[in-house]
Protein backbone atom coordinates (compact mmCIF):
# COMPACT_ATOMS: atom_id res chain seq x y z
CA UNK A 1 0.00 0.00 0.00
CA UNK A 2 1.09 3.45 -0.94
CA UNK A 3 1.08 5.85 2.16
CA UNK A 4 0.36 9.54 1.66
CA UNK A 5 1.17 12.12 3.81
CA UNK A 6 -2.03 14.63 4.68
CA UNK A 7 -3.95 16.01 2.64
CA UNK A 8 -4.78 15.00 -1.28
CA UNK A 9 -2.71 11.85 -1.57
CA UNK A 10 -0.36 11.72 -4.29
CA UNK A 11 1.79 8.77 -5.43
CA UNK A 12 4.31 10.56 -6.28
CA UNK A 13 6.59 13.83 -5.55
CA UNK A 14 5.67 16.54 -8.15
CA UNK A 15 7.93 17.24 -10.45
CA UNK A 16 6.45 20.94 -12.18
CA UNK A 17 5.06 23.82 -10.79
CA UNK A 18 1.12 23.56 -10.36
CA UNK A 19 -0.91 22.17 -7.31
CA UNK A 20 -3.20 19.34 -9.31
CA UNK A 21 -1.72 17.04 -11.73
CA UNK A 22 -3.77 18.90 -14.80
CA UNK A 23 -1.69 22.37 -13.69
CA UNK A 24 1.40 20.47 -14.17
CA UNK A 25 0.32 18.82 -17.36
CA UNK A 26 -0.54 22.33 -18.60
CA UNK A 27 2.99 23.60 -17.12
CA UNK A 28 4.96 20.26 -19.12
CA UNK A 29 2.94 21.32 -22.38
CA UNK A 30 3.49 24.93 -21.92
CA UNK A 31 7.30 24.55 -21.82
CA UNK A 32 7.67 21.92 -24.34
CA UNK A 33 5.61 23.97 -26.89
CA UNK A 34 7.28 27.04 -26.73
CA UNK A 35 10.62 25.76 -26.53
CA UNK A 36 10.30 22.81 -28.79
CA UNK A 37 7.29 23.51 -30.57
CA UNK A 38 3.78 22.21 -30.95
CA UNK A 39 4.10 19.87 -33.90
CA UNK A 40 7.78 18.44 -32.24
CA UNK A 41 5.77 17.88 -28.76
CA UNK A 42 3.65 14.46 -28.20
CA UNK A 43 1.44 13.56 -25.51
CA UNK A 44 4.34 11.19 -24.24
CA UNK A 45 6.87 13.40 -24.00
CA UNK A 46 4.07 15.65 -22.36
CA UNK A 47 3.25 12.66 -19.82
CA UNK A 48 7.28 12.33 -19.21
CA UNK A 49 8.10 15.59 -18.48
CA UNK A 50 5.20 15.39 -15.21
CA UNK A 51 6.62 12.12 -14.72
CA UNK A 52 3.40 10.31 -14.83
CA UNK A 53 1.71 7.58 -17.66
CA UNK A 54 0.36 8.82 -20.76
CA UNK A 55 -2.90 6.97 -20.00
CA UNK A 56 -3.25 8.98 -16.57
CA UNK A 57 -2.74 12.05 -19.12
CA UNK A 58 -5.75 10.83 -21.36
CA UNK A 59 -7.89 11.32 -17.75
CA UNK A 60 -6.94 15.20 -17.51
CA UNK A 61 -7.08 16.06 -21.39
CA UNK A 62 -8.53 13.79 -24.32
CA UNK A 63 -5.75 14.75 -26.91
CA UNK A 64 -3.08 17.21 -27.01
CA UNK A 65 -5.45 19.99 -29.00
CA UNK A 66 -7.56 20.16 -25.92
CA UNK A 67 -4.22 20.81 -23.96
CA UNK A 68 -2.94 23.61 -26.12
CA UNK A 69 -6.65 24.92 -26.14
CA UNK A 70 -6.62 24.95 -22.45
CA UNK A 71 -3.59 27.33 -22.45
CA UNK A 72 -4.46 29.22 -25.41
CA UNK A 73 -7.94 30.28 -23.29
CA UNK A 74 -6.06 31.31 -20.46
CA UNK A 75 -4.17 33.58 -21.95
CA UNK A 76 -7.24 35.84 -22.69
CA UNK A 77 -10.08 34.50 -20.21
CA UNK A 78 -8.45 36.26 -17.18
CA UNK A 79 -8.21 39.78 -19.44
CA UNK A 80 -11.94 39.08 -20.59
CA UNK A 81 -12.97 38.81 -16.72
CA UNK A 82 -10.92 41.59 -15.75
CA UNK A 83 -12.29 44.02 -18.16
CA UNK A 84 -16.25 42.70 -17.63
CA UNK A 85 -15.52 43.97 -13.28
CA UNK A 86 -14.64 47.23 -14.93
CA UNK A 87 -16.85 50.09 -13.99
CA UNK A 88 -18.96 51.02 -16.42
CA UNK A 89 -18.70 54.64 -15.22
CA UNK A 90 -15.48 55.14 -15.63
CA UNK A 91 -14.79 57.42 -18.77
CA UNK A 92 -12.81 55.13 -21.66
CA UNK A 93 -9.69 56.65 -21.86
CA UNK A 94 -9.58 55.27 -18.27
CA UNK A 95 -10.80 51.98 -18.75
CA UNK A 96 -8.67 51.71 -21.92
CA UNK A 97 -5.74 52.00 -20.07
CA UNK A 98 -6.83 49.85 -17.15
CA UNK A 99 -7.61 47.04 -19.82
CA UNK A 100 -3.66 47.34 -22.03
CA UNK A 101 -2.00 47.75 -17.97
CA UNK A 102 -3.73 44.38 -16.91
CA UNK A 103 -3.70 42.49 -19.94
CA UNK A 104 0.27 43.22 -20.85
CA UNK A 105 0.68 42.53 -17.02
CA UNK A 106 -0.37 39.24 -17.59
CA UNK A 107 0.88 38.14 -20.90
CA UNK A 108 3.95 38.81 -18.59
CA UNK A 109 3.44 36.81 -16.04
CA UNK A 110 2.59 33.42 -17.25
CA UNK A 111 5.92 31.62 -16.56
CA UNK A 112 5.89 30.50 -20.64
CA UNK A 113 5.11 33.00 -23.63
CA UNK A 114 2.22 31.66 -24.72
CA UNK A 115 1.15 34.39 -26.55
CA UNK A 116 3.74 32.92 -29.05
CA UNK A 117 1.20 30.39 -30.04
CA UNK A 118 -1.22 32.36 -31.34
CA UNK A 119 0.28 32.45 -35.18
CA UNK A 120 0.58 28.78 -35.42
CA UNK A 121 -1.23 27.28 -38.14
CA UNK A 122 -2.81 24.75 -36.03
CA UNK A 123 -4.91 27.05 -34.38
CA UNK A 124 -6.60 28.09 -37.46
CA UNK A 125 -8.51 24.98 -37.09
CA UNK A 126 -12.26 24.63 -36.04
CA UNK A 127 -11.24 23.22 -32.82
CA UNK A 128 -9.84 26.08 -31.45
CA UNK A 129 -12.73 28.20 -32.55
CA UNK A 130 -13.55 28.88 -28.92
CA UNK A 131 -10.14 30.55 -28.07
CA UNK A 132 -10.53 32.34 -31.47
CA UNK A 133 -13.88 33.78 -30.67
CA UNK A 134 -12.50 34.91 -26.87
CA UNK A 135 -9.66 36.73 -28.54
CA UNK A 136 -11.51 38.38 -30.99
CA UNK A 137 -14.09 39.54 -28.20
CA UNK A 138 -11.05 40.81 -25.96
CA UNK A 139 -9.60 42.62 -29.31
CA UNK A 140 -13.39 44.08 -30.15
CA UNK A 141 -13.08 45.66 -26.74
CA UNK A 142 -10.47 47.41 -26.90
CA UNK A 143 -11.41 48.43 -30.66
CA UNK A 144 -14.61 49.73 -29.09
CA UNK A 145 -12.82 51.58 -26.09
CA UNK A 146 -10.87 53.44 -28.45
CA UNK A 147 -13.44 54.60 -31.12
CA UNK A 148 -15.20 56.24 -28.29
CA UNK A 149 -11.89 58.09 -27.85
CA UNK A 150 -11.40 59.10 -31.77
CA UNK A 151 -14.42 57.91 -33.38
CA UNK A 152 -15.52 55.56 -36.07
CA UNK A 153 -13.69 54.37 -38.75
CA UNK A 154 -10.35 55.36 -37.38
CA UNK A 155 -7.60 52.61 -38.18
CA UNK A 156 -5.91 54.01 -34.93
CA UNK A 157 -8.50 51.84 -33.15
CA UNK A 158 -6.96 48.48 -33.63
CA UNK A 159 -3.29 49.70 -32.39
CA UNK A 160 -3.73 49.55 -28.45
CA UNK A 161 -4.29 45.98 -28.75
CA UNK A 162 -1.75 45.39 -30.78
CA UNK A 163 0.38 47.44 -28.69
CA UNK A 164 -0.34 45.27 -25.68
CA UNK A 165 0.37 41.96 -27.62
CA UNK A 166 3.51 43.34 -28.34
CA UNK A 167 4.51 42.39 -25.07
CA UNK A 168 4.63 38.79 -26.85
CA UNK A 169 7.59 39.11 -29.16
CA UNK A 170 9.33 41.31 -26.31
CA UNK A 171 9.29 38.29 -24.32
CA UNK A 172 10.57 35.98 -26.79
CA UNK A 173 13.72 38.58 -27.74
CA UNK A 174 14.52 39.53 -24.39
CA UNK A 175 14.90 36.93 -21.53
CA UNK A 176 14.55 39.71 -18.87
CA UNK A 177 11.29 41.64 -20.24
CA UNK A 178 11.55 45.19 -18.48
CA UNK A 179 9.31 45.08 -15.63
CA UNK A 180 7.47 48.67 -16.74
CA UNK A 181 6.61 47.07 -19.92
CA UNK A 182 2.87 47.04 -18.78
CA UNK A 183 2.88 50.72 -17.95
CA UNK A 184 4.64 51.48 -20.46
CA UNK A 185 2.17 49.75 -23.53
CA UNK A 186 -0.81 51.09 -21.18
CA UNK A 187 0.68 54.78 -21.70
CA UNK A 188 1.53 54.41 -25.48
CA UNK A 189 -2.05 52.80 -26.23
CA UNK A 190 -3.41 56.41 -25.10
CA UNK A 191 -0.42 58.47 -27.03
CA UNK A 192 -1.43 56.96 -29.98
CA UNK A 193 -4.80 57.87 -29.68
CA UNK A 194 -4.25 61.12 -28.83
CA UNK A 195 -5.82 61.08 -25.06
CA UNK A 196 -5.16 64.43 -23.46
CA UNK A 197 -3.81 64.63 -19.72
CA UNK A 198 -2.30 61.41 -19.96
CA UNK A 199 -1.06 61.88 -16.49
CA UNK A 200 -4.40 62.09 -15.25
CA UNK A 201 -5.64 59.25 -16.90
CA UNK A 202 -2.66 56.69 -15.72
CA UNK A 203 -3.57 57.88 -12.21
CA UNK A 204 -7.24 56.67 -12.26
CA UNK A 205 -6.39 53.30 -14.14
CA UNK A 206 -3.65 52.64 -12.19
CA UNK A 207 -6.17 52.85 -9.01
CA UNK A 208 -8.21 50.21 -10.76
CA UNK A 209 -5.47 47.68 -11.82
CA UNK A 210 -3.60 47.78 -8.19
CA UNK A 211 -4.60 45.16 -6.05
CA UNK A 212 -5.91 43.26 -9.08
CA UNK A 213 -5.18 39.76 -8.61
CA UNK A 214 -2.38 38.79 -11.17
CA UNK A 215 -0.65 42.54 -10.79
CA UNK B 1 14.59 15.82 -76.54
CA UNK B 2 12.79 18.45 -74.83
CA UNK B 3 11.89 21.32 -76.70
CA UNK B 4 12.50 24.06 -75.13
CA UNK B 5 11.18 28.36 -76.17
CA UNK B 6 13.51 31.03 -76.71
CA UNK B 7 15.51 32.27 -72.61
CA UNK B 8 16.04 29.85 -69.86
CA UNK B 9 15.05 26.18 -70.93
CA UNK B 10 12.40 24.57 -69.09
CA UNK B 11 11.31 21.35 -68.72
CA UNK B 12 7.86 22.05 -67.33
CA UNK B 13 5.47 24.50 -67.03
CA UNK B 14 6.01 26.79 -63.57
CA UNK B 15 2.89 25.93 -60.74
CA UNK B 16 4.22 28.84 -58.54
CA UNK B 17 5.03 32.58 -58.95
CA UNK B 18 8.51 33.25 -59.47
CA UNK B 19 11.15 33.56 -62.20
CA UNK B 20 12.93 30.96 -61.49
CA UNK B 21 13.43 27.32 -59.64
CA UNK B 22 14.50 29.07 -56.43
CA UNK B 23 12.13 31.39 -56.29
CA UNK B 24 9.33 28.91 -56.63
CA UNK B 25 10.96 26.64 -54.04
CA UNK B 26 10.86 29.82 -51.76
CA UNK B 27 6.91 30.47 -52.63
CA UNK B 28 5.77 26.97 -52.34
CA UNK B 29 8.13 26.50 -48.97
CA UNK B 30 6.71 30.19 -47.61
CA UNK B 31 3.00 28.68 -48.12
CA UNK B 32 3.87 25.48 -46.33
CA UNK B 33 5.56 26.76 -43.57
CA UNK B 34 2.99 29.37 -42.65
CA UNK B 35 -0.05 27.24 -43.55
CA UNK B 36 0.78 23.91 -42.54
CA UNK B 37 4.00 24.73 -39.90
CA UNK B 38 7.33 24.58 -40.70
CA UNK B 39 7.69 20.96 -38.36
CA UNK B 40 4.93 19.37 -40.18
CA UNK B 41 6.45 20.37 -43.96
CA UNK B 42 8.77 18.27 -45.67
CA UNK B 43 11.55 19.21 -48.43
CA UNK B 44 9.20 16.01 -50.24
CA UNK B 45 5.98 18.17 -49.78
CA UNK B 46 7.73 21.57 -50.30
CA UNK B 47 9.40 19.55 -54.12
CA UNK B 48 5.65 18.05 -54.72
CA UNK B 49 4.42 21.89 -54.19
CA UNK B 50 6.54 22.89 -57.24
CA UNK B 51 6.41 19.81 -59.66
CA UNK B 52 10.01 19.07 -58.96
CA UNK B 53 11.83 16.42 -57.75
CA UNK B 54 13.37 16.33 -54.31
CA UNK B 55 16.79 15.62 -56.05
CA UNK B 56 16.41 18.79 -57.60
CA UNK B 57 15.29 21.12 -54.89
CA UNK B 58 18.82 19.84 -53.36
CA UNK B 59 20.54 21.48 -56.57
CA UNK B 60 18.85 24.50 -54.32
CA UNK B 61 18.74 24.48 -50.52
CA UNK B 62 20.97 21.68 -49.42
CA UNK B 63 18.49 21.82 -45.94
CA UNK B 64 14.75 22.71 -45.09
CA UNK B 65 16.53 24.87 -42.79
CA UNK B 66 18.31 26.30 -45.05
CA UNK B 67 15.16 27.39 -47.12
CA UNK B 68 13.91 28.98 -43.84
CA UNK B 69 16.81 31.11 -43.00
CA UNK B 70 16.26 32.47 -46.99
CA UNK B 71 12.73 33.42 -46.37
CA UNK B 72 13.18 35.05 -43.03
CA UNK B 73 16.73 36.93 -44.35
CA UNK B 74 14.54 37.63 -47.24
CA UNK B 75 12.30 39.79 -44.56
CA UNK B 76 14.84 42.06 -42.98
CA UNK B 77 17.40 42.59 -45.48
CA UNK B 78 15.20 45.23 -47.70
CA UNK B 79 14.77 47.09 -44.76
CA UNK B 80 18.01 47.13 -43.87
CA UNK B 81 19.33 48.36 -47.28
CA UNK B 82 16.79 50.86 -47.19
CA UNK B 83 17.90 52.26 -44.01
CA UNK B 84 21.30 52.70 -44.83
CA UNK B 85 20.79 53.91 -48.41
CA UNK B 86 18.73 57.13 -46.45
CA UNK B 87 20.04 60.43 -46.33
CA UNK B 88 21.55 60.52 -42.65
CA UNK B 89 21.92 64.41 -42.89
CA UNK B 90 17.81 64.19 -42.56
CA UNK B 91 16.24 64.23 -38.74
CA UNK B 92 15.90 61.30 -36.98
CA UNK B 93 12.11 61.55 -36.76
CA UNK B 94 11.96 61.55 -40.42
CA UNK B 95 14.30 58.66 -40.78
CA UNK B 96 12.13 56.78 -38.39
CA UNK B 97 9.40 57.96 -40.07
CA UNK B 98 10.58 56.70 -43.70
CA UNK B 99 11.76 53.40 -42.05
CA UNK B 100 9.04 52.24 -40.31
CA UNK B 101 6.59 52.84 -43.36
CA UNK B 102 8.47 51.52 -45.62
CA UNK B 103 9.40 48.83 -43.53
CA UNK B 104 5.06 47.56 -42.64
CA UNK B 105 5.17 48.24 -46.36
CA UNK B 106 7.24 45.50 -47.12
CA UNK B 107 6.26 43.48 -44.26
CA UNK B 108 2.72 43.66 -45.99
CA UNK B 109 3.95 43.21 -49.52
CA UNK B 110 5.29 39.52 -49.17
CA UNK B 111 2.57 37.22 -50.58
CA UNK B 112 2.90 35.13 -47.70
CA UNK B 113 2.86 36.50 -44.15
CA UNK B 114 6.43 35.21 -43.10
CA UNK B 115 6.82 37.19 -39.72
CA UNK B 116 4.67 34.84 -38.51
CA UNK B 117 7.98 32.63 -38.30
CA UNK B 118 9.58 34.69 -36.78
CA UNK B 119 8.76 33.06 -32.81
CA UNK B 120 9.45 29.46 -34.29
CA UNK B 121 11.09 27.49 -31.31
CA UNK B 122 13.54 26.50 -34.46
CA UNK B 123 14.71 30.00 -34.93
CA UNK B 124 16.65 29.98 -31.78
CA UNK B 125 18.75 27.73 -33.05
CA UNK B 126 22.06 28.03 -33.94
CA UNK B 127 22.26 27.89 -37.69
CA UNK B 128 19.59 31.04 -37.73
CA UNK B 129 21.83 33.42 -35.75
CA UNK B 130 22.59 34.91 -39.17
CA UNK B 131 18.90 35.89 -39.11
CA UNK B 132 18.73 37.03 -35.72
CA UNK B 133 21.75 38.89 -36.04
CA UNK B 134 19.84 40.82 -39.06
CA UNK B 135 16.98 41.52 -37.39
CA UNK B 136 18.88 42.70 -33.82
CA UNK B 137 20.44 45.17 -36.56
CA UNK B 138 17.02 46.43 -38.18
CA UNK B 139 15.81 46.95 -34.08
CA UNK B 140 18.62 48.73 -33.09
CA UNK B 141 18.25 51.17 -36.13
CA UNK B 142 15.23 51.96 -34.62
CA UNK B 143 16.38 52.10 -31.25
CA UNK B 144 18.96 54.13 -32.25
CA UNK B 145 16.70 56.57 -34.40
CA UNK B 146 13.81 56.67 -31.29
CA UNK B 147 16.71 57.55 -28.37
CA UNK B 148 18.17 59.94 -30.85
CA UNK B 149 13.97 61.66 -29.78
CA UNK B 150 13.57 60.66 -26.78
CA UNK B 151 16.73 60.40 -25.16
CA UNK B 152 19.00 57.78 -23.97
CA UNK B 153 17.06 54.83 -20.99
CA UNK B 154 14.13 55.85 -22.07
CA UNK B 155 11.69 52.34 -22.57
CA UNK B 156 9.48 54.26 -25.49
CA UNK B 157 12.81 53.86 -27.77
CA UNK B 158 11.31 50.21 -28.18
CA UNK B 159 8.10 50.51 -29.44
CA UNK B 160 8.24 52.13 -32.88
CA UNK B 161 10.01 48.52 -34.25
CA UNK B 162 6.86 47.04 -32.12
CA UNK B 163 4.55 48.58 -33.53
CA UNK B 164 6.26 47.84 -37.51
CA UNK B 165 6.13 44.36 -36.57
CA UNK B 166 2.27 44.19 -35.13
CA UNK B 167 1.63 44.68 -38.80
CA UNK B 168 2.78 40.20 -38.52
CA UNK B 169 -0.05 39.98 -36.19
CA UNK B 170 -2.91 42.07 -38.44
CA UNK B 171 -2.23 40.33 -41.25
CA UNK B 172 -2.39 36.85 -38.93
CA UNK B 173 -6.14 38.31 -38.17
CA UNK B 174 -7.46 39.62 -41.17
CA UNK B 175 -7.57 38.59 -44.59
CA UNK B 176 -7.26 42.05 -46.09
CA UNK B 177 -4.77 44.28 -44.34
CA UNK B 178 -6.07 47.91 -44.29
CA UNK B 179 -3.95 49.67 -47.32
CA UNK B 180 -3.50 52.33 -44.97
CA UNK B 181 -1.37 50.45 -42.05
CA UNK B 182 2.02 51.47 -43.23
CA UNK B 183 1.26 55.16 -42.95
CA UNK B 184 -0.94 54.15 -39.40
CA UNK B 185 1.92 52.73 -37.99
CA UNK B 186 4.58 55.06 -39.28
CA UNK B 187 2.47 57.72 -37.69
CA UNK B 188 2.13 55.98 -34.61
CA UNK B 189 5.49 55.27 -34.00
CA UNK B 190 6.33 59.03 -33.51
CA UNK B 191 3.26 59.77 -31.57
CA UNK B 192 4.55 57.29 -28.76
CA UNK B 193 7.85 59.48 -28.54
CA UNK B 194 5.77 62.48 -28.41
CA UNK B 195 7.24 64.12 -31.69
CA UNK B 196 6.27 67.68 -32.24
CA UNK B 197 4.77 68.32 -36.11
CA UNK B 198 4.10 65.37 -37.18
CA UNK B 199 2.14 66.38 -40.40
CA UNK B 200 6.01 67.91 -41.62
CA UNK B 201 7.39 64.71 -40.45
CA UNK B 202 5.52 62.98 -42.42
CA UNK B 203 5.57 64.94 -45.41
CA UNK B 204 9.04 64.51 -45.83
CA UNK B 205 9.13 61.13 -44.79
CA UNK B 206 6.37 60.19 -47.96
CA UNK B 207 9.53 61.73 -50.27
CA UNK B 208 11.59 59.34 -49.08
CA UNK B 209 9.66 56.25 -49.19
CA UNK B 210 7.29 57.43 -52.11
CA UNK B 211 9.00 55.82 -55.52
CA UNK B 212 10.87 53.14 -53.47
CA UNK B 213 10.74 49.80 -55.28
CA UNK B 214 8.59 47.45 -52.85
CA UNK B 215 6.63 50.14 -51.71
Amino acid sequence: MTQAGPGRPRLREPRRPGATARAEILDAAAELFTTRGFASTSTRLIADAVGIRQASLYNHFATKNDILLALLEGTVEPTIEFDANLDADQPAAVRLCALAWFDTAQLCAHRWNLGALYLLPEVRAEQFGRFRAERDELAERYRDLATAIVGPRDPRAELPFRLVESAIASRADNELVDAQLPEVLATASLEVLNVGDIAAVKRRARALVIGVPGI
